[in-house]
């Protein structure tokens, strides 16, 4: 039960650090204008600060340091030359955490963004030669971009068993159908392709009904309809879409291996991605705590300080030992992640536990920091819109805490929810 | 301590509530559509659907429905067509409640909206009969609106006395230098007027150092220089602005009420506009449960209604339990205001517990409509927007429990803080 | 919606609050120490210093006042002389808040004390006429005292149909079996007689299954095995008693309105009394802010009052706000019982609430007297378990969540649990 | 970073658990009913039980395992026969969570009992070679017990330098004056000294004032005068006393440390003892969360395990997700103090979260319960008191939260409080 990071990644942490420091923070403000268009759009303009990030960032080796390359030597080897660096997750924790200190750049910058990590990592696990080499090649070379089409408009997505787009099989072909929303990602002008998951046989167990489908964005029959602000926040130029397909046909060798097989997929896609939305928001939490501590020391109110008025030292105090926790806590789901291969509850308890914990230390950030703290001169409302998202994004808090209840009730007995 | 609506309160919280479901309602989607430009601008063009709203609704009767007119009569008779109702605050809280439901447009169809209601309230009160004649009557006429000058970017503004900008008497002028932000209502294209807060004497004591000073907004070195979204929402058309005044020259007849007398106006303005502010805070926590509930009913998940999946039910209860303390709790510090001219501790109480209360509410109401609940086809995101700023808006939350602390402690011993 | 409370409700308020202040406070300490026993005893002794103060209370008249005689006029004409005061639900509140402020005695003193005002409420309305001159005229009278037997150690009482006693019907004659714990009151010597509560009919529909029996402490077959503490107090001389029954036999005469309407009597018999317990909650709670307002001006730390330390303003003033709401909200159910003559939902609202924020004031005045908060030398602490208890007590929190969600959700559709 | 116990920790938490499941519960109610007596007594009576149990334990080397003897070997060979385990912090602290599960008897049958290791500790570090002999010797092998005074009822003990209780220089001696309360242990009859710590130079800078010094408990001048009930509880046969000392005389070769320099012995003497406590409430807090579900598996209500109503698998989750997180935070606070030597804010964080954690899932679980987790049937009401009493022993929360926020403020700038 080892937290320490190993040195390769002590060492990556640091570079991602400083990186973040000297080449991000000071460009952000200048990026949001750039790429600043509103809800009017479907697709929207990169900003070449971006383009010159990313080469940058590439040409020093900080490069899908999320991709546990280890796991799939040949294919280390093969793309070797844009391959992650093969940390495990518990190594990846705190370079995820770092990139969090500039979330809405770094982790495109540095190619660990989602949804395109869940989906390379899908593809380097399930893809076939031909997969990989149309799909996961680009993206792991930055030249394209992806989605992940499961959320539905119509039905509650926290039971995935709802949904009703449909992936039906006829002859050589694939046949899609449905609308897909909080398609994040679709808003860029590099997004080619989507990972879609939709209903392929009705009659089969409940768990073997859906299939994963690789469709062209440009394929006939895919519309973006339109785009989805999270509370009032678009996330230009990256975007959350809403996608309607038309009998979209792709051939069958599209399909993710093989029909009926999308629960058995997203199982395994969601452990990692999770530990990275996790650490990522706990910089974000660090980041808050920061500003408000600072704010509070500059400002002063009724002849003192505002960080020595009322209750405020010991708002630092709680939401120094909420951060504490919560980064444990991450640390060692994702040890356990990588010594036992699974840790469904554990990974449930942090998808409940760090969003929550970012939101309140955000909203206590803004609260001391007045109006300034909701306006774009500080990246608090972005962060805190990020982290409340986080509380219903890849399954609500109640989903997850039903697995957690779950894990601890059957230690007892076997009970039936 | 009768917390009944009289018959005449009664009828015009149907009145407006009908109003609000027929007229309203139906064309909100619309309205944001019509007027949603984004934050390039400074000023945003009014919609068309407004302008007839609030010519029907005055065709109604329902217009400057907060007035207190009873206390003034004299003026009531002069400006008797576009009176107020002559509600006391605590029949008009209904009123506010009904048009709490549609929050981001009912207030400003009745001619009931922050900070023209504020600012009419002041120059009832306090304005000369020229300053009535210039700028009450268009706005009690619905013509023009008005923005208050008060919070400041560089210093806490929850303490007022650190207020900057300054209002110097110089021979028969007021010339003003500073500026304020937040100023909500600047970016409307009919907003014309500014009630600016400024120092005036640093030497005098605490409380007389500042005046009120009228301040066209086209008058010479005021400049709008940008709007300020509150966790991304821009409020167009209203917004709410960043001001900068330049060597602004005005005559010593714009002052209120006279030179260092501003805390004295402030005082009396804004306990009833805490009482608007939060009874329709209660009308939108009241959307957000209904909302809550009937998606609740209407979306299954793991086989049941999802209102009835783990501590939904609960949470519903919670919901209604908090919103009905909050409510009579308002009801109770109007009541107060009412029979006893002022209840500084009451409304300060109400001032943290309604805005928190709304939040939380509202952030259920999100989590159960999963991310629907975020985006722009529910009003929830700008419902929570509100409220979260509300928290800050008219003081922060921390300088009311401090109101709140030294009316209970004061009541043992005089402590000092 | 009128909260005042009428002049002789004012009257008798100020009455008793002068009684409790002047005769019961002085010797509380004295009177714990005079019946301080412990749990090795199944009946405590009473101390003179009660039989005094009940003697002073009732000449002042200050005796049954929670009784609404008014409802049964005849009755009062009868019992003239030990009548209460004919207030209704929302008068006798505040008599009850200032009963609250020594809630260990003083509810006693004044015969008002719970079980017996629910039993005498129900033997008021429900009882024959010998059944009153045998039970109910020397409860009015102060001679005897009552439990009421409901609750049972083996099945989950929160769900009251789950109840396992049973009241058989056999010839002329009732034959109760079965345990009932928590019976309040049976450690006192003056408990004479039980209401029982138990299965008669177990193929008849869920509420018409159980019956109220009147069983004399004495009968053969009564068995009070132990007192159970409450979080370690036993509430000596009152106590909490286990009964167990085998075989007792008592006439048909004794089923209150015959077999199989238990739960129609239950089912009024607790509005009144959960508006008493949350008005003295109140009261306590109304103690429990001096308590710790005076501790905290009193103390030094650091070179400060502690009350001026960290967020211990903040922590008043938010006790301040929850007292004054849930007060309302009592205020509000207890004015609603009146109109009405049920509030279901209201009166489940206050059953959460008023102890939640009782036990959350008191926990709060006990970690700013350190230690001495703990200890016997102040209330807080029974105060604690009393507010803690009522969590449970007349339904858990849990069960009156249900029933204002059922209420809430009701009014959209009826939606099963 | 490495959280796993050695080798030689895990046999022995083995072993310890083995202990408390086989040998300590099933004797546990016997036990109480033993030494029950109540708070008339000043001293009670030890039960053969635990004469027997401290045999067997002593008898299979479960002794005295929180002794770091190790960090002073030569004492460990002199001693060798009663000595500790030689383990760090880390290493003991899940021994101390295996004794945590029977709380109220384990430690004091492996004699690993507050405030007796502290004790011990002290003068292993501190005493003299006579001192050892007089007073380590005995205490080590369970002959002896002994109490810390500290606290005083008089002063706020919050801010140690109040402490007015005086150690007078006077000749070749000390003189003391002045009372202690909260004195654990001192009820017990083998308790035969006392670490005082009092005022000795009232001239000398604020942490060099105070002095410790060895006082027997039978030397002229002190007195128990009474013991005090922590909510209720009198935790006999050890007991919280309140001790009056006057004009207590004993030799200057009693000083620990010398005359002044309490401050630097408490100092090292409460990081370890912290570790100690909140490994023992985590243990509690999972026996609570055990019988939680245990309780809602077996009972029914409303037709269904009451484990499935409402919001309880929810609560279990919560449950589960809190403890997880404190206990990771006490492990890296323990890690932490064995690498670093100190952990003043880790140490701190701990001290606040786990008895709020505890507490919280203590109440949880009495909840569950119903009435039966308030009653003496199970250990629920105990602990739920010892981790109450834990927010106030060792420092109030709010002192902890203040030490926390200090670290992290001052690593932007030294503020001031």
């Amino acid at each position: 039960m080892d937290f320490a990071a190993s040195p390769r990644a002590k060492e990556l942490t640091d570079l991602v650090t400083t990186f973040v420091t000297e080449e991000i923070e000071p460009v952000v403000d200048d990026y949001h204008r750039d790429v600043a268009r509103g809800g009017d759009h479907t697709t929207w303009a990169e900003s070449q600060i971006m383009t010159e990030l990313r080469a940058k960032a590439r040409a020093q080796g900080l490069w899908n340091l999320f991709l546990p390359v280890g796991h799939d030597q040949p294919y280390a080897e093969q793309f070797g030359t844009h391959g992650g660096a093969g940390l495990s997750n518990l190594d990846y924790a705190p370079v995820a955490e770092a990139m969090g200190r500039a979330t809405t750049l770094a982790p495109y910058v540095f190619n660990c963004n989602a949804p395109d990590t869940g989906n390379m990592e899908v593809l380097l696990k399930y893809g076939t030669a031909e997969q990989k080499q149309t799909w996961l090649e680009p993206l792991l070379d930055g030249q394209i971009r992806s989605m992940f089409g499961m959320t539905e408009p119509g039905v509650a997505s926290s039971d995935a068993t709802n949904m009703a787009a449909t992936a039906v099989l006829d002859g050589d072909d694939v046949v899609i159908n449905g609308t897909k929303w909080f398609s994040t990602g679709v808003g860029h002008p590099d997004c080619k392709v989507m990972i879609f998951m939709g209903l392929t046989d009705p009659d089969a167990d409940r768990h073997h009904r859906h299939s994963m489908v690789l469709v062209p964005l440009d394929a006939d029959g895919v519309e973006v309809q339109r785009m989805l602000p999270t509370m009032g926040i678009y996330d230009e130029p990256v975007g959350h879409g809403q996608v309607r397909m038309t009998d979209v046909r792709v051939p069958q060798s599209n399909l993710l291996l093989g029909a009926g097989r999308a629960f058995e997929i997203a199982q395994g896609r969601l452990g990692p991605g999770r530990i990275h939305h996790c650490m990522r928001l706990i910089g974000q939490a660090e980041v808050a705590l920061e500003l408000a501590i600072k704010r509070g020391l500059s400002r002063t109110a009724f002849g003192k300080p505002i960080i020595n008025l009322g209750g405020n030292r010991e708002r630092i105090a709680d939401a120094r030992m909420a951060i504490n926790q919560a980064r444990l806590l991450v640390l060692h789901a994702a040890w356990k992640l990588d010594t036992e291969g699974a840790a469904p509850s554990e990974v449930s308890q942090i998808k409940v536990v760090v969003p929550n914990v970012a939101q309140q230390v955000i909203d206590m950030a803004i609260q001391l920091h007045g109006g300034a703290g909701m306006t774009q001169d500080l990246p608090l409302s972005a962060m805190w819109t990020n982290a409340r998202s986080l509380r219903l994004a890849d399954g609500p808090d109640e989903v997850h805490r039903g697995v957690v209840a779950r894990a601890e009730i059957g230690r007892y007995k076997e009970a039936t929810r």
